[in-house]
């Protein structure tokens, strides 16, 4: 018996390294000192820092990689996923440095790995991120057929004394909303439960109520705030950044309120994306449930002193960013209210 | 229709982070500057390097978790992952700074996720790595009944001069093979196959060839060489450290050769351990077969120079640990011989 007949296939794994490897290099800067494929891959910090701060954070994209297995579509998932952690390190002020993927298949495809590599240095461009490593694993037997998964890893930097201070978050400041992309990478069991077990409806069908096909609305790629925020930083006017993911405003804002301070949210505040309303009229699901599962149209929040208004907002329209108040902070003990 | 509708329960993640936070908090250093649950988390980098470099790596435990599922334990399998991490980054001197952990499971169970925790705490613990977050991902649908996936990232940190110089590697240095505890992490599909498939074994069955149970003997923890080699480190005779995962001797010691050298190994240098002699008896595996595995009993190869050996020597004696002269480096383009 050979390995390859326990269903582990290495010359497939390593023509994929090869694809990777040309692929991963594209997004080096020149801290990087090793090429993929050592045991560890090596970064240098060159640049100079007091007290540097490393910000790390994984994420996976859920039951999103659903869509990109019906569809065959595996590049924007990875996309997302670099976005995804992005935003994460982005909440505390920290530029990315570099990025890793793990993947795992019941069965390694040459082709659904070239197309997820492609996404992640996709989005690790935009990022200026570097994708250093990776680990793919061949698991047969473990997931059921034509499923995958795959998770991010990212480590970014930050001057200690740039972090956003939350602390400083006091009532009457305000809370401004960025748009999101549409679902970004969150609440797709409940999304597909609607859409696919519902309405059977399939990837390739056309609703005219979101003016858009299943699958290419359902594969949105989760916005990346990064090009838009990486220069705000430096006006140090954000008391605080909440990403909006899994758990919504609700569960997200409270991470960047101090324990004395809750907020009130204006929902007439922005418009939300048509597939927000599809889903709730769909799904018939009650309103307090779409803002706890969903991102509602917003992606990320940032906190700011009033008179710091009139800055952000010319920021904002200089880079061609609409601007939305959807909210206060008031005094209270970490609570959202939603007004609809 | 509701969230958990969907088969996602958030009240069980909450329930896990509670416990999470608290083994967690148990690995922290001083310097992990948030608690677990942010969207990122800080490490700020106290010690002061001339030229910092970060290295980090990314790792599954394959199908041994197959393992964990029969036999219902999950923190063995857990603490592999960290410490196949470790040993990754020790390959370039590296000491660990932090880890994270990615858990995706069809169905968030309590009980899984805890006894997962436990064994990423101990592993942490073991390496003086910090636990600083992870991500916890149920997706109903995607694993067959029974199955879930971990991944580990690690990021350690290394002065750039301190890294091992692999060009230094020359004819006539010494292969010193540092011995493993038993299959560590790789092959387990083949294992499986043998094992569970040709000869109908269980966990719970006693094996008197390997004088353990099969469950037992599979879960034995992967070796972290960080404790025995972390003081090595300062005497600066180590050229090049293998770490022998996947593909075994053949594919691992490449790694730390240069273009003009090869080696040759011995393998009457060291005994085996009896699980490799029942596989290949069993599973009627060749022998280059066996060594491109597994790691046949050798689960970190160091090159040194001839000179140094006796300072090896007495310095693994006074850890307690064997000394094995497994072989020699020679004149070639990166090839391993194994002589049989």
């Amino acid at each position: 018996m050979k390995y390859r007949d326990a269903g582990v296939n290495k010359k497939v794994a390593q023509e994929s390294v090869k694809k990777i490897r040309r692929l991963a290099r594209e997004t080096f800067s020149d801290c990087v000192l090793t090429d993929i494929g050592g045991f560890g891959a090596l970064f240098e910090i060159k640049k100079k820092y007091t007290e540097p701060v490393l910000v790390t954070s994984t994420d996976g994209v859920g039951t999103k990689l659903e869509i990109a297995s019906m569809t065959e579509r595996y590049d924007t998932t990875a996309h997302d996923l670099v976005n995804h952690c992005v935003n994460d390190i982005l909440t505390v002020g920290a530029e990315p440095l570099f990025f890793l993927d793990y993947i795992a298949t019941p069965k390694l495809n040459e082709k659904m790995i070239e197309e997820i590599i492609i996404g992640l240095s996709k989005g690790c461009k935009e990022n200026n991120c570097s994708l250093v490593g990776g680990e793919m694993a061949e698991m047969p037997d473990f997931y059921k057929e034509k499923h995958y998964d795959i998770a991010g890893f990212i480590v970014g930097i930050v001057e200690k004394k740039k972090i956003p201070d939350i602390n400083a978050v006091k009532p009457g400041d305000i809370l401004i909303g960025l748009k999101s992309n549409g679902l970004h990478t969150n609440g797709f069991s409940l999304v597909r439960k609607i859409l696919f077990g519902k309405l059977k409806l399939t990837v390739e069908d056309y609703v005219p109520e979101i003016k858009n096909y299943v699958g290419e609305e359902l594969l949105r790629i989760h916005r990346s705030y990064f090009p838009l925020l990486s220069t705000l930083k430096e006006r140090k006017i954000t008391k605080g950044y909440a990403h909006i993911t899994g758990g919504g405003l609700y569960d997200n804002i409270p991470r960047i309120l101090p324990h004395n301070c809750s907020c009130t949210i204006n929902t007439s505040a922005w418009e939300r994306p048509p597939i927000f309303d599809f889903l709730k009229n769909n799904g018939d699901i009650p309103i307090e449930e779409m803002y706890s599962t969903f991102n509602m149209g917003i992606g990320m929040v940032l906190i700011i002193d009033k008179e710091n208004k009139q800055e952000l907002e010319s920021y904002l329209k200089s880079k061609k960013e609409e601007f939305h108040e959807i909210g206060f902070v008031k005094e209270g003990e970490r609570q959202v209210e939603i007004r609809f």
